[in-house]
């Protein structure tokens, strides 16, 4: 082969392949690159879709141009990157045993057979569209491919009401736009949290009010049982719940690997249900290597194999997909689940395992929750951030993170992430030197604070729950006090129900009036307080003492903020 | 001593102190626990003082409250941290033998002895004064104490002009905040860069053209000669250069560990002047502490030891000292040289070693500039990052990363500074699962594109130079052709002066117009396609071919912006 042009043939023109072709391009000048899309667009960003039917942009071509204006079409791509891209072209099966591809132009219907010395699979995914009935209605999409966001776009003008089903990624960030379109929107999800795989019930259950506060009809715990209409066009949503009006009815319900091609020419298919490639990207056909949003990755931590379809795993694959063909050794070593979307004012990222998927794992996780502020106090437009960090009780060894807040979440999870990648344990994350300034953060930046508390429990000195333990302990009528140990200007302002009042600055002096026998549950607005009470309360010998994590920020429930409970009613108690 | 209380003296109320006593406090609940403070306040924050300069905050004790505004006084800490802090107190000496210390109560000048079982040195640092004359002028002030930002506030409102003096952290910040006070203001700095400890020449650079755009007049190379004035206040400041009429003077040339007490007391002071102290901060007395910016840290990388003052610092070192003066193990292992500041609108922020630290301690170094938009180009507010990374070319292992932009900084630089601790190299930097979607981010980091684009120089695929290399080429004559490949709209908005246009889409059909007997280096705006036309030309043989390392975004010298040089005048030169 290093006689003649290697002749490399990709299926799929959007994230992986792309990048697969234009890495090969500069690695291998000689190489005959060719590109089928099915589609009439290659290289546009389906990420950016959200965004387009929000109204952030004006033109869907804007998200296949490149970041200096030029659009990524066929020419471009032969003018510029040097390398063929065909479009509207499908591939129709693959014959390994000599090298050829069966495709069909879809301009012409003509079919004709293309070699290759190498191939790639970068079919992406498609959307689920759930066997229900009423699924074909007018006015029932996916979002998916720019043809999906145009269709939607001309029902945003015209209709009202809007149900979107279900509350993942796609779901959450159309929540918005929709709403940002005027329209009135139910979210329906079958589960009882939004985020189901990403974020435990208490981070989601964040995400739960700041889609309730901007509108959102949200419906958890509700499966879809049909859709109905008149004269073909959907008119409502039925759940096991209720009965939602719609024009639009969004499916986001997940995607699925498009892996009918490889099924179809024996090519090994994994546990998820992706295709099976080993870290060079390579498929069981050694002549055949696959990227993107049709393959399954390994979870760097647990060594499992997962299916996450994101733009920059696509990236990243391709371009070690693009060395492996061109005779480099290259690898991907796999992910860490890492998700980030931005709902209304939130910020909502995670990485690595939940609490859930480790104690399914059978890790011994120990969870904390800090919310702080995410820059000097004093510093104009501090916003909260809320820190969930999983560690392994018994190595210490952070597991994951996940990170809700109006602030500057990105920054903190993409530190966890490093740190994650790399093997680091709770007390590595705490002594990191991470860049202080009164803009950017706080002397001990929030992601110190939350290791620093995690030390502390995992260490035996900080002793408490979080707020969903707290809830399963009211909720089975368990005896506690809890004790709010802010100011009574702060209480007077939103309160947690049910709480007493005991400023943090009294509490040495007044610990007679608490009871002994009873547990207490000190919390402040953020933990800070709520941790020292809990030192305090110990230190005189209050042996049920656990603070409350997260404080009145981390707090995912209702709140009060009505006329409070006095010091003086908390004295009669 | 575990029968009795343990005595806990700390000399020095402000971060590291305080952190200390609180911690102690919460580790030892039987501890006689009590801070020395020479001033009237404690616990400041002094990193905020040049925002309350700016006016961003109205009451200087703001840097006093905790986030739920209560105001960190004695009666404060002696209520809710059940600690004694003692203000306006100077501890005189240290009688190690009887484990003693004398003290002077500044209010009634009594002088009167306070033992120990453990003392803590937390006394800061103070800042350089130069010897030159007039330095006693009024009107001339440093920035260290909440005194000296009222003292320079009373001057903002009566007098015109300013000169900074130095060009570190405290200069930068202090030259935004006098301009946002309507001052004229000139900086005067001897070395021929800001943040010359800090920086590589062409990051500095760019630092340099914000200050200039915001109407600083920046004196660089010009080391002060003497202070002038009329009847004992200041008028001007005359340096090598020039004469700088200021009615205030900010003296910002650096700060000095305080160590008279550790010194006189005998204790080993370190090779950078500050107090030596091992990991578990302890000093060369095994009952004698020390944390903050009185002690030296060791640098991770070279395990050298380094005198970086900050607060994050601080405070991570007083819970260190604080565990081990209550009989637990803990260590604090080092610091990075992190930084970060905001200079108008850019920020600008550095860690690890930089090219030129690398050079010095017999690295060899390898570097990448990289600039990018900091989230999806098509998402709004995109703003760009100029990343440049250096690695060590034998191990791959990253070294260090210098940030500059008006875009997310902090975040990339504090990814870095995870990676960095944890002895990533640059292909694990490239490998990173960081979180993506559009609002964020794009889909590949432009981390992760800086990580990769130094991988392709690392391996050999890129071959390039960045500003400062070019310049000097320039300057010592060389024959270069410098090749603007972007679209002759961009190159008609602004270019690099001398370069010519030759549109990347046009490289391929048009490479015969092009020299094969000249050096040719390749840019565009950011790099991407400048690595392209590389890879092209060099596939076609021209063997001479550099591109240059940032584009425009990256290059720090002038840039033209009138009627440019055509592409028909390229073809005839």
């Amino acid at each position: 082969m290093n006689d003649t042009k290697r002749r490399i043939l990709i299926i799929g023109g959007v994230a992986a392949g792309m990048k697969v072709a234009s890495r090969a391009r500069r690695l291998d000048p000689g190489a005959e690159i060719t590109v089928l899309e099915r589609g009439a667009r290659v290289s546009y960003g389906a990420c950016a879709l959200p965004y387009y039917v929000e109204g952030l942009f004006e033109e869907l071509d804007e998200v296949m141009q490149t970041p200096a204006g030029v659009l990524r079409d066929p020419g471009f791509f032969r003018r510029v990157k040097g390398f063929d891209v065909r479009t509207r072209t499908e591939a129709l099966g693959i014959d390994r045993e000599n090298r050829r591809v069966r495709v069909r132009d879809l301009e012409s219907e003509a079919e004709l057979e293309l070699p290759y010395d190498r191939l790639v699979l970068a079919t992406g995914n498609r959307p689920v569209m759930p066997e229900v009935p009423g699924i074909d209605l007018a006015g029932v999409h996916p979002l998916k491919s720019p043809e999906d966001a145009e269709a939607l776009m001309s029902l945003v003008g015209a209709e009202r009401r809007a149900v979107i089903v279900g509350g993942g990624l796609i779901g959450l960030e159309m929540a918005e736009a929709l709403v940002a379109r005027g329209m009135e929107v139910t979210l329906v999800e079958m589960k009882d949290q939004v985020l189901a795989s990403a974020l435990d019930f208490g981070m989601a259950a964040l995400v739960h009010r700041e889609l309730r506060k901007n509108g959102i009809n949200l419906r958890l715990g509700e499966a879809v049982q049909r859709l109905e209409g008149t004269d073909g066009r959907v008119q409502r949503v039925v759940t096991c719940g209720g009965s939602y009006g719609a024009g639009l009815v969004l499916m986001a319900v997940g995607v699925r690997p498009v892996v009918d091609l490889a099924r179809e020419a024996g090519l090994e298919i994994g546990p998820t249900g992706a295709i099976a490639v080993d870290q060079r990207m390579c498929t069981s056909d050694p002549e055949i290597f696959a990227a993107g949003d049709c393959v399954e990755s390994v979870d760097l931590l647990t060594g499992r194999k997962v299916y996450v379809p994101l733009g920059s795993t696509a990236n990243k694959q391709g371009r070690v997909t693009a060395d492996n063909l061109c005779g480099r050794q290259e690898r991907f070593p796999g992910i860490l689940g890492s998700l980030i979307v931005k709902v209304f004012g939130l910020n909502v990222a995670r990485t690595g395992l939940s609490e859930e998927d480790a104690q399914l794992l059978g890790y011994q996780p120990v969870t904390m929750l800090a919310p702080s502020p995410d820059r000097a106090h004093i510093y104009p437009g501090a916003r909260p951030v809320v820190i969930k960090l999983v560690a392994d009780g018994a190595s210490r060894r952070l597991l994951g993170a996940q990170i809700v807040g109006s602030g500057a979440v990105d920054k903190r999870i993409d530190t966890v992430v490093a740190a994650l990648s790399l093997g680091a344990t709770a007390d590595q994350l705490a002594q990191l030197d991470l860049a202080y300034a009164p803009p950017f953060s706080s002397a001990m930046d929030p992601l110190i604070q939350a290791a620093n508390a995690l030390r502390n429990k995992l260490d035996g000195l900080g002793a408490s729950l979080d707020p969903v333990a707290l809830r399963q302990l009211r909720e089975k009528g368990e005896d506690f006090i809890l004790l709010d140990v802010r100011s009574p200007a702060e209480h007077a302002e939103v309160r947690i129900p049910g709480a007493m009042l005991l400023p943090l600055g009294a509490l040495r002096e007044r610990l007679v009036e608490l009871p002994r026998d009873r547990t207490i549950v000190p919390f402040c607005k953020l933990s800070l307080r709520g941790y020292e009470a809990q030192r305090i309360l110990q230190a005189a010998g209050f042996e049920q003492v656990q603070y409350l994590e997260g404080g009145i920020l981390g707090w995912p429930y209702e709140l009060e903020t009505g006329a409070p409970r006095t010091a003086e009613a908390f004295q009669g108690a």
